[in-house]
């Protein structure tokens, strides 16, 4: 099938042209970009334009910031393409409503996608943890915006989503692996003096399950979520990517191998040959929620 | 059908009782509450003894604050109960979630009612506008938060949702009576420098749509809401109770007359009969949006 992809920065250029290149379902014909190409693939700088010119092109895969691509999906939903997304799926939630609402009235797709339930163990994590009782669970987020982020401001300014932006995606594990739904009971918000949104955050969840995210940690970075349940402890390590129950390290299913973005892509191959949409904004409404009850503590300015 | 009511305070004394003792569905045959009872009608003080009592008893409608209120409806969906709740169904949208999951898990349904869209016009408001097109709309929403809710500093806690606790019975309105789904594009939120949530917000919606929420006025109260199209312009005035269009009263509909809580009732014995759910959290995540990228302005410090 053939796929436009729009954004050619450093995430399309590591991750979905080389997945793209190397799956058996796709072929990258057009890019959308004002300054990136692909070579050998023809270039456009405007989305309208693309697809006015390429209505052979039935799929159209978006990389680029939560705030501007709302409306590039919109406009590609509504000249009747399935598009897929990078996470989050829209800064807000009312504009995942009108995405839905476009595909749907459109008779198309759309895939919003979550990276980090690719992750190489989170598969696994979600079989072991079925029919199991939840006593309890911790997760720990914890890295360095400086190292990830370096001089973005826009990831402190509303819409950004502060600590959140990798938060989000432990969020996305969470909500993938646990059989039961959470809910956001306590969060504790620390903003620093001279920003909008969180550098960390405490989080209590139901089921006594508790997250620590924090942009502030040097060193080694952190990216844990230990799940305790009446038949023994799993703990998710570097992202999903390591696991171990009480302890012991599993091993990787073999499927598990071909990486994050080529199985997403496999992915939404399957959901456009069954015609179905994938969009679940659970993530995005547990951040939602500790942004509407998170008590917000005032702490020291932060500079890069 | 018999219904019990949980929460007798002042909400449940004016609207609920009346509705039900005036229903031909229902018949009040027990209530649970710490302090309020209702004369001729079995009184607990516990929601579990008195489901453990009365298994006949197949409807459970919740008026208390919504903090409080996630729990005791998940008691009695996974009770096997139907379960009414006023607005907002919970604190969270997470909650929301598992709320739905317990309804559909023990086969029941849940109804989350919006009182203020049962207000007078907005049926003639919403059947009005079908098929029109959207070219700007303006919500005011203006109260004095002295005069509605005196001395309740619990309105300006985390959870409480500040001026969104009246302004998310505006958004209840305007998703129900718009033809199109609408999204937070931006958010002003001005929160006072001794409290946690807001005490006035402006809001700027898609199809330029912008709403004024402020707690702050004092002398007449103003709760409008104005949709121009391009076929003249829409104006519920008083909360829905009254409108014009281009200026001209417009009659209210016969079935407008009963008042908000009876046809609430009503349609929960459709829900009930029908063995569906009701659960719409378009207003909640509405307000959720502006809450995650809206900008937070620091105003005066706000006293009782």
């Amino acid at each position: 099938m053939k796929i436009a992809l729009v954004g050619i920065g450093k995430i399309a250029l590591d991750q979905h042209v080389p997945a793209l290149q190397a799956s058996p379902d796709w072929e990258l014909v057009a890019t959308v970009s004002r300054n990136g190409t692909v070579d050998g693939v023809e270039a456009f700088t405007d989305l309208s334009a693309m697809l006015a010119a390429r209505s052979d092109i039935r799929v159209v895969s978006l990389c680029m910031p939560p705030m501007a691509r709302t409306d590039y999906a919109l406009t590609a939903l509504r000249a009747g393409r399935y598009v897929m997304l990078e996470k989050p799926p829209a800064a807000t939630l009312s504009a995942c409503d009108m995405l839905a609402e476009a595909a749907r009235r459109a008779r198309v797709g759309i895939f919003a996608t979550w990276h980090s339930r690719e992750a190489r163990m989170v598969a696994t994590a979600k079989d072991w943890l079925a029919g199991k009782k939840i006593k309890s669970g911790q997760i720990t987020w914890r890295e360095d915006v400086r190292k990830w982020h370096p001089g973005q401001d826009w990831v402190f300014e509303t819409g950004g989503m502060g600590v959140f932006d990798p938060g989000i995606n432990a969020l996305s594990i969470l909500t993938e692996i646990l059989p039961d739904p959470v809910q956001v009971l306590q969060a504790r918000l620390e903003v620093p003096a001279n920003r909008q949104t969180p550098i960390a955050a405490q989080i209590a969840f139901s089921d006594n399950i508790s997250a620590d995210f924090d942009w502030r940690q040097e060193g080694p970075q952190t990216w844990t979520i230990e799940i305790v349940t009446d038949a023994g402890t799993l703990s998710l390590q570097n992202g999903g990517a390591d696991m171990t129950i009480d302890g012991a390290s599993c091993a990787a299913p073999e499927a598990a191998l071909s990486g994050e973005y080529p199985r997403l892509y496999s992915r939404m191959a399957e959901l456009v040959h069954a015609g179905q949409s994938e969009l679940d904004t659970r993530p995005m409404a547990l951040v939602a929620d500790c942004f509407v009850i998170g008590d917000r503590i005032s702490v020291d300015p932060f500079h890069f």
